[in-house]
C-alpha cells in the first residue's frame, strides 16, 4: 500500500521529535499502521540551520504555505505554534482536503470551534493528543476509552515546569524565585516564564479536556486562571504537616448549576497518587459514573513525548481516513450538533474546602475573632492552628482548614478578617479538594 | 440511524452493569456514537432469576447459541466466561458476520490467535477491552495512544485480589491466610481463589499485554507464574524497612535474546508511583523509547468498571464498523501477517535483582560461607542485613538484596545455601524490580 505522505509545519523541537520517532520505528509504525508514514516535506523559517536530526529525504520549504497546498501531502502537522499563523495555515490545509494534526493548545482552545466546524463539513480529521499532556494519550482516554461515562470531573497536573517548581520547592524549601532560576538553567521554563507560572498554558489544556469531557464547545476566555507565583515555602511546609501537598491543578467538573473550569495552585491529601507526581511529570485523574476514578500518568512535555503523541495521531488518522466521516471519533467526542449549552460556572459559585493563612498580631482574641466571622459566614472549620511566635516576634501565622464552602461566602470571609485591625497582612488563600 | 443492536450472553455481574450503563448514560452514549446502542437480547441460565437491573425491552433466552444466529443482532457481547461454550459461541458469532466484544481473558489467552484469524477472514472486529484492567482503558492505550513507540517494558498490578491482600498484610500485620479470609468475607476473593492468588488471572491478562505491545501471538503456556500464598507479613516488614513494597506484577520486557513474560512477587522502591497502588485498584506501568514511562491506574473489577470497558468497545466497533476491514485497528495492534516470532526466554535466562531471606543457625561464620557462595557465582550484594537473635532465640533471619542477575545463578546459589548445615529452612527468594 501507499505510504501516508505527510508535510510537517516547523522544524523545532517536536518536528525534530517527530522525524526522529518516525525514522527509528519506522519498521514497527509501519507494521502497526499497515502502510509506512513518511516525511515528505517540511517548512522551517530557517532551512540552512543545522539540527539534531538528519533531514535526508525531506524537502525544505521556507513558505508554510507551500506545504498546506501541496497535492502529494496526505496530513499536514502543523508544530510552529502560536495562534494567526497556525490558525490560518491549518484552515488552508483543511480547505485543501488535507486531514490535520496538531500539539497546539493555545489553537484549539481559542479557535477550536471555528477549525473542528470548518472540518466538519470538509470531512478531514484533526487529531491533538499531543496538545494536552504530552505523550499521554489522555485525550484518546476521555474520548474514546470511557465513552461508557457520564465524565463527573477531571482534576489533572498537566504544566510541568509548575509542577518541577512545586517539587522543588518542597524538597528544598526553597522560595519560588530561586527554583524558578533554576528551572530556567535546566531548559524546563521559558526565559519568559508568565505562560507557564501563571497558568495560562494549563488552563489551554484544560479548555480542551473539557471541552472532550461535557461535550461543549471551547471556551477558554471562561477559565478561572490562578498560577504559583505567590505561593511561598511555608505555605508548602505547612501543608504537609496537615496531611497535605500543594499541586498546580487544572479542574473541571460538573456541578448542579453549571460546570467548573479552574485552574489554581490546590491541596491535595498526600495519601493520593496523584499528589505524589513529583518533578515535571504530568498525571490527569478523570472520575467516570461507572469507572470510577482512573489516573494517566507520564511526560507532558519534550521532543521525543510529545513526538509520541503526534505519531500516535498519523497512525490514527492513517486508519480512520477509510471509514465514513460522520462515524470518525468526533472532535470533541460528541457529535458537533449535539454538544451542550452547559454554562461555566463563575468562580464566585464554585464550592471548594480551603486553606487560609493569616498573619496575625500576638494579641489575645484574634483566633476568636477570625472564627466569629467564619462562623457569621456559615463556613465550617475543619482545624485551625497558630504557630506560636518565635523569640522577639510580635506576628503569628494562623492557619485554618475550612470544609467545602461557595467561594464567595469565603471572599466575604477574607475581606472581613483583612479589616481586622489585627491583620496586618493579606490573607494566603489556598483551595482544597479531597479529589474522591 | 438505525440503533445498533447488541446481543448479550450471560447476565451475571457484568452483563447487568453493561445493560445498566447503556440504559443510564443512553443520551450521552448516543450523543458521542452518533446513534443508539440497545440490548436487544440476552441469554442466561435461568431467565427466571430476580435481577439487580431491569430488563424490560430486551428479549431473554435461556439458549446461547440463539444470540449469535439471529440477523438482528450486530454485536454480540459474551460475558460468559470459562473457555470452552465461549470459544463456541465466539466463533459462531464471527462465522455468521457479528463484531464480537468480549472481557473474557482466559478465552483470549488460550484461544486468542484462533478466534482473531477467524475475524480477520471474516471482516469483523474482536474488541476486548474489559479483558485487562478491568476499567482502565490499557488495550487502547497501547495499541493506539502509544503506537509510535517501541514498547521496552510492561509491568502491572493486574490482580485487585491479590493487590488487595498484600495491602492488608502489610497494613495490619496479619498471615495470608487470615486476609485472604476477609478477602472472601468481602467479595474480593472467591471461594475458590486458586485462580487470582496463584497468579494465573494476572498470566491471563499479561499473556494479552505482551501480544498488543510486541506484536506476538498469544503465548499463554510461557508465563513463569507465581502466586502470592508463600508470601509471609515478616517479608513484607523487611522490604517496607528497606524501602521496597512486595506486589504481584506482571513483568513482559523486550530482552536481547527474547521476551520476558512472568507473574511474580515484585520489590519496588517504595517512591514508585505503582508502589503505592492499594487495596483492589489496578495500574500498569508501560514503558515506551519514545514517550519514557506512562501509568494507567483504575478499578481492574467490578460490574460498572468492566462494563465502562465494555461499552467503550461497542462505541468503538459501531464507529469503525464503516471503516476498511483492512485499515481497523489490528486486534493484536500489528497487522497480522507482521507479527513477529520472537521467543520467550525461558524464566532461567531472566534476570532480575533478588531479595533473598535465609534462616540460619545462629553461628559464626554463617555470613562468611553465604556471601562466599555469591561471590562464586558472581552475585554482587546490594544490601546485607542480620536480624539479632531473640532471647532464646538460636536461630536469626539474614536478608540479602543482589544487583541484577540471571535466574539461573540465584537458583544455583539457593541451592548451595539450602545445603549448608546452618541453613534449617528453605530460602525465600522475592524478585526485585527497579522499573526505571
Amino acid at each position: 500500500m501507499k505510504p501516508i505522505q505527510v508535510g510537517l509545519l516547523g522544524l523545532g523541537t517536536v518536528g525534530s521529535g517527530t522525524i526522529a520517532v518516525l525514522r527509528r520505528n519506522r519498521e514497527e509504525i509501519s507494521r502497526r499502521a499497515g502502510r509506512d508514514i513518511v516525511v515528505k516535506a517540511a517548512s522551517a523559517r530557517d532551512i540552512s540551520r543545522e539540527r539534531a536530526v538528519s533531514l535526508e529525504g525531506i524537502e525544505l520549504v521556507a513558505d508554510p504555505a507551500d506545504i498546506v497546498s501541496r497535492p502529494d501531502i496526505d496530513i499536514v502537522v502543523e508544530l510552529i505554534g502560536g495562534e494567526t499563523a497556525a490558525r490560518e495555515l491549518v484552515l488552508r490545509a483543511i480547505d485543501n482536503g488535507k486531514h490535520v494534526v496538531t500539539a497546539n493548545k493555545a489553537l484549539l482552545a481559542k479557535h477550536g470551534t471555528e477549525i473542528f466546524a470548518r472540518a466538519h463539513a470538509k470531512g478531514v480529521m484533526v487529531a491533538f493528543e499531543g496538545s494536552v499532556a504530552g505523550g499521554i494519550p489522555i485525550i484518546k482516554a476521555i474520548r474514546e476509552g470511557l465513552s461508557a461515562n457520564r465524565i463527573e470531573w477531571i482534576a489533572g497536573i498537566i504544566n510541568g515546569t509548575c509542577n518541577f517548581i512545586l517539587s522543588e520547592m518542597r524538597d528544598k524549601g526553597l522560595p519560588f524565585d530561586m527554583v524558578l532560576a533554576e528551572a530556567q538553567r535546566l531548559g524546563y521554563a521559558e526565559a519568559d516564564p508568565a505562560f507557564d507560572v501563571e497558568g495560562i498554558d494549563a488552563a489551554h489544556k484544560l479548555t480542551i479536556l473539557a471541552a472532550i469531557a461535557f461535550g461543549i464547545p471551547m471556551q477558554f476566555d471562561k477559565v478561572y486562571t490562578e498560577g504559583i507565583t505567590k505561593l511561598t515555602a511555608v505555605d508548602l511546609k505547612y501543608a504537609e504537616g496537615l496531611g497535605y501537598r500543594i499541586k498546580l491543578l487544572g479542574i473541571t467538573r460538573r456541578a448542579k448549576k453549571g460546570i467548573e473550569l479552574r485552574v489554581h495552585p490546590t491541596l491535595i491529601p498526600s495519601r493520593r497518587l496523584i499528589a505524589n507526581v513529583e518533578g515535571v511529570m504530568n498525571a490527569v485523574l478523570v472520575k467516570g459514573d461507572a469507572v470510577g476514578p482512573t489516573l494517566y500518568y507520564g511526560r507532558g512535555a519534550g521532543a521525543e513525548a510529545t513526538a509520541s503523541a503526534v505519531v500516535a495521531d498519523l497512525v490514527d488518522v492513517t486508519r480512520m481516513a477509510t471509514a465514513d466521516p460522520e462515524q470518525r471519533v468526533p472532535h470533541l467526542a460528541f457529535q458537533p450538533d449535539r454538544l451542550s449549552d452547559d454554562p461555566i460556572l463563575p468562580m464566585e459559585e464554585v464550592e471548594t474546602g480551603c486553606y487560609l493563612r493569616l498573619r496575625a498580631l500576638d494579641r489575645p482574641g484574634v483566633l476568636a475573632d477570625v472564627t466569629r466571622i467564619c462562623a457569621d459566614l456559615s463556613i465550617s472549620i475543619d482545624a485551625i492552628f497558630q504557630k506560636e511566635a518565635g523569640e522577639g516576634e510580635d506576628q503569628v501565622d494562623v492557619v485554618i482548614l475550612t470544609h467545602v464552602t461557595p467561594e464567595k461566602q469565603v471572599n466575604a470571609a477574607i475581606r472581613r478578617i483583612e479589616a481586622l485591625p489585627t491583620i496586618p497582612a493579606p490573607v494566603v488563600r489556598i483551595r482544597l479538594e479531597e479529589l474522591l
